[in-house]
């Protein structure tokens, strides 16, 4: 197991009715900005549940945050923070509307010229404005965790940020708001919370024998739930258990003490920046060619996750590291989500070469949990992935 | 799923050569009390280190803590502490040395005349005096959760407090320690972590899928770990994944949203208030008599954890329940732990009586996860234990 710091104060408030809530965290003095997304927190009932909650504080609220937080939407929120003396903000949304809070944390007290440098230049933030959540989209794990990613729409470009002051300081998660979530959305959360796992798991063995029965304990309990939510969105134990699989598979604690990968959300986040492919979809494009570009590195795992996971038992450790790739191909299919670029976009010729070039022109010289795979192995991996 | 509240702010720093890190964690104006037990630290280098660590602090020490916190020796530490003007603890020891300095933090600061009442009265501490750990024993899981339990010795009572102001600011885990740990305590530490699983977990299921399958990956971990650690306490990795395996199962976060028990630490802790008999030894005395006194009630989740945990496949659910429940004290015994009240006091007669008693007389009443254990329960299963 390697050396490991573990640090995650978010208070989660789970389960049914705990939207009002709200009202024991945030301060009695605060003002308070409630951001949100497109609007559909105003016909699935959230929005007034948010509001009551809200009743006697001095409130405001922002929406319009799209997916893939674009940072020239959140610069107008940003203007608003400051003009209006926000001191606590309030995400109400999904991933997307909580990475774009995180983002408006920091720069809110940004000492800098610059917003865009926090993430152009990987400004750590230590301190960040305070801020609550109200998960209504399982997916991404940032309900509980302190990092973020924003997208920049004028040059194409999707970066991360993050610190330790970007941890809500609660979120509130109510597995009633899945009945209302669009069956593509919660494919997505699916394959999203599935990839998380995969990230931080698929790597070498260090002999960390919990954190690899945790990331097992989680692909096994997506897999169980995925035909459950997908069936019937109003099933409140699924749902909750749908809800807490993808928090739980991103909120720091299984990545500890092991080797992380996460090239695959690397390459990922451009096939977004270049076509809007969703975040999820992008994963399951590139996880079969990553795994078999890189079966000798990660076959020992890969066999493993076949053995405990899948139930594979037959074939030695290449065959069933192979039949894991075809497992997780599997899965990804089963939530109707294609698995080739090419299933996304009929314009994908050049794009493993822009992606190379994009990487070699910021320097990611070596990414995956080795630290070795080129420019030059990620466009053979996204080539292999049309 | 049940609904339920997460909140553990404790830093977790983990890994060999870490004990420094106390530096960067205890604020420099902070007067520091360091506590420890019987002087072990001395012998195997841990006290140096921490010493090292305080170099440039103001700070004194308090030893002496012995076993099952006593009372009477912490009212002489909250004299130094008062005295001293205190302002920062640090818990360099086990479950007890910690459990100790949880009482202290909260008696420091209490308003009342008389800290027993803590104890006594239930009284929840919300906010303490801010304290770390140097974990050198693993077992408790005290180093990552606000509980504690501590022992007046005049008048045989053991009485469990906490409070969210309870939780350490940071707690170091270093698995070196544990190469100078006796085989007695390292076999109770696994025994221990066992029963703290057990009690989160073998009740009855309400379908919350990744709290079951954390469960069963830590007794797994635990199964899997014990034999390599009795074997060689030297082994570095299997020290790592033992201290791993104690503080992710007591930190809090399998035990939410499901169903707990805990009726085998109540019932045990008087067996070692009456006898002084190792708090894990009186688990193991009464975990098979109580799971066989409700087979019916925990028959699912018994013969559940027989699948996954023992991989045992034959019979019908009972069956497998009873064989769980046999694969658990076979577990024990590896330990060189024994399974009943007899092997460790010949003057067991009258015991189950004496505690039923207490219980009537402290208005406990339904204990268990169905709260509808009565003091005539307790009283057959601890029979049943001689």
């Amino acid at each position: 197991m390697n050396n490991f710091e573990l640090y995650n104060p978010t208070k989660i408030i789970f389960g049914k009715g705990e939207i009002q809530k709200i009202k024991n965290e945030i301060p009695k003095d605060a003002k308070v900005l409630m951001l949100f997304g497109g609007g559909s927190i105003k016909k699935n009932g959230i929005y007034e549940q948010v509001k009551d909650a809200l009743g006697e504080y001095d409130w405001m609220e922002f929406g319009g945050i799209p997916p893939n937080p674009e940072y020239e939407v959140l610069l107008k929120a940003l203007e608003v923070i400051k003009k209006e003396n926000i001191t606590y903000l309030l995400a109400v949304g999904g991933g997307s509307v909580i990475d774009g809070t995180k983002f408006l944390s920091s720069a809110s007290l940004y000492k800098g010229d610059e917003p865009w440098d926090i993430l152009a230049k990987k400004i750590k933030t230590d301190k960040g404005m305070p801020f609550g959540t109200v998960l209504t989209l399982p997916a991404t794990g940032s309900e509980m965790n302190s990092g973020a990613v924003v997208t920049r729409k004028e040059t194409q470009e999707k970066y991360g940020m993050g610190g330790p002051g970007l941890f809500p300081q609660f979120s509130i998660l109510d597995p009633s708001v899945v009945s209302s979530i669009p069956e593509r959305q919660i494919a997505n959360g699916l394959a999203d919370s599935f990839t998380h796992v995969l990230e931080q798991y698929m790597t070498y063995p260090v002999d960390a024998k919990l954190q690899d029965r945790f990331a097992e304990s989680i692909l096994s309990s997506i897999l169980e739930t995925a035909p459950l939510i997908m069936e019937d969105t109003s099933d409140y134990k699924s749902a909750a258990n749908f809800m807490w699989n993808c928090t739980m598979a991103l909120n720091g604690l299984i990545q500890k003490g092991v080797p992380n990968d996460w090239a695959i959300h690397a390459i990922g986040h451009e096939l977004t920046a270049f076509y809007g492919i969703d975040h999820a979809r992008t994963l399951a494009i590139l996880t079969k060619s990553h795994y078999t570009y890189n079966l000798k590195s990660k076959q020992a795992k890969l066999a493993q996750c076949a053995e405990r996971v899948f139930g594979i038992t037959e074939g030695d450790e290449q065959e069933k590291a192979e039949q894991c790739i075809e497992a997780i191909e599997e899965f990804f299919l089963s939530l109707g989500i294609g698995t080739s670029l090419s299933s996304y976009t009929k314009e994908y010729e050049g794009t493993a070469q822009k992606i190379a070039e994009r990487f070699t022109e910021r320097g990611w010289t070596g990414i995956g949990e080795h630290g070795k795979l080129t420019p030059n192995d990620v466009e053979q991996i996204v080539e292999m992935s049309y």
